[in-house]
């Protein structure tokens, strides 16, 4: 776990196209349990990137479904306490069938339930975990967390606690941000594409998580790293928020626009376009 | 109930036409009881047709607004302990009342809480039972049912598991796919308008189930078949669906455009434009 | 409480516009207690008007979210029992800690168990209550309310019922309808900005009550009164409503545009275009 190995922005650029090219071909299957703000929102994103969703969140299926999907989203956003029950369940099941799982910890930090939910699944060690400055530093126990879902915290000020936390789960840490810092045991990237109306319309850092867990599906077919796949992820979403945002009156229309540019992604467009940065694990 | 009468694919237009028309002088109340993914979507769809959308999905109202409404969804999507037993309570406060009522059996099959309920729900005998072809072959007992919400099997598949059903409630039994599948004890109808962007829009089947129940609301009061009911959905989602579908760069700006087109179909645009196939039932 | 101030419609719309402004120089944290069919479409009004929601509907939570946050809606739309525990909790909150309250009480009247926590939330007196004349009429005792969503009563019908209970509460009131209807003890407006369009998307009502949640907010911080809060939010909220009616093809096309609308309103368009009208409270 502890090499350290370089990789190559060509490398980063050229895995998201292959897997952007694999996930179209072969569309995964995505468990999603997340918040009741953004379902609608989320599946629409996988549904135009070209993936199959799923909201399972009920205690009873979560668990055997997540063991037949692709990938699985836990988002804590609204976790009732069928949704906290189910969420066990799901990443039970995942565990068990080597499904990869996103955990999204939503709000945690200065809200308890949702705090002790988030600790309780980061021992059980998710493949990548994706969430703001602010929200990486409360589960790293570095914080109290921001107010709600804002980051209060750049996400420099988060890299150490993203380091921590991959170094605890063996997987990935998405932190997202004006530039995204990705981070695994072995390498840092930091993606710095995408346009500030992602942060006005609401999910539009909930279904990146589901867009992670879309990638990973597919990277678990083509033995891709979980952090090769969140980049892929990131890339592809954050290029459609781009083109979007060029088109866009307001967040409304930007919000139409990003499920519209996401269906028309080509894999052949990320390498010009992509603003990668490289490094190995401080 | 077995006399084998054919019905024209003019009766069946004219029909639709009268439905309509009808329906916007009359807006029908429509209470749905959904899953979380889809339940704006459904109600803005029920809006822009001209219909009266309440979602009312706990236990001690659900069964006397059932029995006030003109027409009642219950779509397994989601289905959460409460939504369950409001579920019941609902189709019992129909059932005393006479409102028609929907059932959409979403997943049923491999997922064993919503499959339970849904042959709960069928022995209460639906007015019209809506889905995929995988889901109506696993209601009927045919096959394990697809993975998620997908279809994996062709809508001809299941048109002898959609006979039986429709022989054991003496509704209608509607199968959406390419081509729409309407089959009750009497005809058969294949409707073959739509557009594959259909299926890239979260709830672009889940709507259609609650417009066949604000058409059933309308068909209550004027005299029309549950068949006719949903076929007259059916063609007017379906040819909205057409127009938005001229219009969209994209599967958001199709599902912005669906709801447009839906509130500008006019009843005298449907004979001209319906794709009707009628036959006597098999 | 008794004084009978005269407000004039310059006071209101001047009022208006330096709480917009003040508004998007400080975005008030808004929490939202609310129905699962409006969530997102709630979530990205705030963000487009400039205001931060937060959903927290959970007990353990929601009694500390809403001491922390600028404002909070409680909308008895789908309350579901979690929510209705966590309604009361926040309620709770909110009244320790000052924070200013929104109560739109859904469908209140014909049906029980909403009606019942209608009632104890009354009884906790809202800062201000919003909702059509028939919920209006349903929540003072004087009728049985309406069937679902839909007003069936004019807003003037609900002007004794509106200053009643203001009367009770010490809060505002704010009547929606084709011209709205705001009242607290000393003063009534009356505000005729708006389109149609607004009552064919699901949430055109209930996203009012969020954004008058967000205005209160920022109210607390200038000393401005809540009646003048409401009367903002109405203002702000309708004025986009016009422009986004302007440009649309249909009630898709609408939500979507009055999203840009609302992110584009400035504080200088507001006395202009306002269509205000004042008195004393009767």
């Amino acid at each position: 776990m502890n090499a350290r190995l370089e990789l190559s922005s060509e490398s980063v650029v050229e895995s998201a196209a292959g897997l952007l090219e694999e996930l179209r071909a072969e569309p995964p299957l995505v468990h999603c349990i997340t918040n009741s703000v953004v379902t609608g929102f989320t599946a629409n994103v996988l549904l135009a990137l070209g993936a199959s969703p799923a909201m399972v969140d009920i205690t009873g299926e979560a668990g055997m479904f997540a063991a037949i999907s692709s990938g699985l989203l836990v988002n804590l956003g609204t976790p009732t306490p069928e949704q906290r029950s189910a969420s066990l369940e799901a990443v039970g099941g995942a565990r068990t069938a080597g499904t990869p799982w996103v955990l999204d910890p939503v709000a945690v930090g200065a809200l308890p339930v949702r705090t002790a939910l988030a600790q309780d699944l980061l021992a059980l060690r998710p493949t990548v975990i994706r969430g703001n400055a602010s929200e990486i530093l409360a589960l790293a126990g570095v914080s109290q967390g921001g107010r709600g879902v804002d980051a209060l915290d750049s996400t420099e000020a988060a890299a150490d606690a993203a380091r921590d936390l991959a170094r605890r789960t063996g997987g990935a840490v998405a932190v997202s941000g004006p530039a995204d810092l990705l981070v695994d045991t072995d390498c840092e990237l930091r993606l710095a594409n995408g346009d500030a109306l992602l942060t006005r319309v609401t999910g539009g850092g909930c279904a990146l998580g589901a867009v992670m867990a879309a990638f990973l599906g597919t990277a678990r077919r083509t033995g891709a790293s979980p952090l090769l796949a969140a980049s892929a992820a990131t890339l592809v979403y954050t290029l459609a928020a781009e083109d979007a945002a060029a088109r866009a009156a307001g967040p409304g229309s930007f919000a139409v626009g990003l499920l519209d540019a996401l269906s028309a992604v080509e894999p052949g467009q990320i390498a010009a376009r992509a603003r990668v940065e490289t490094g190995v694990a401080a």
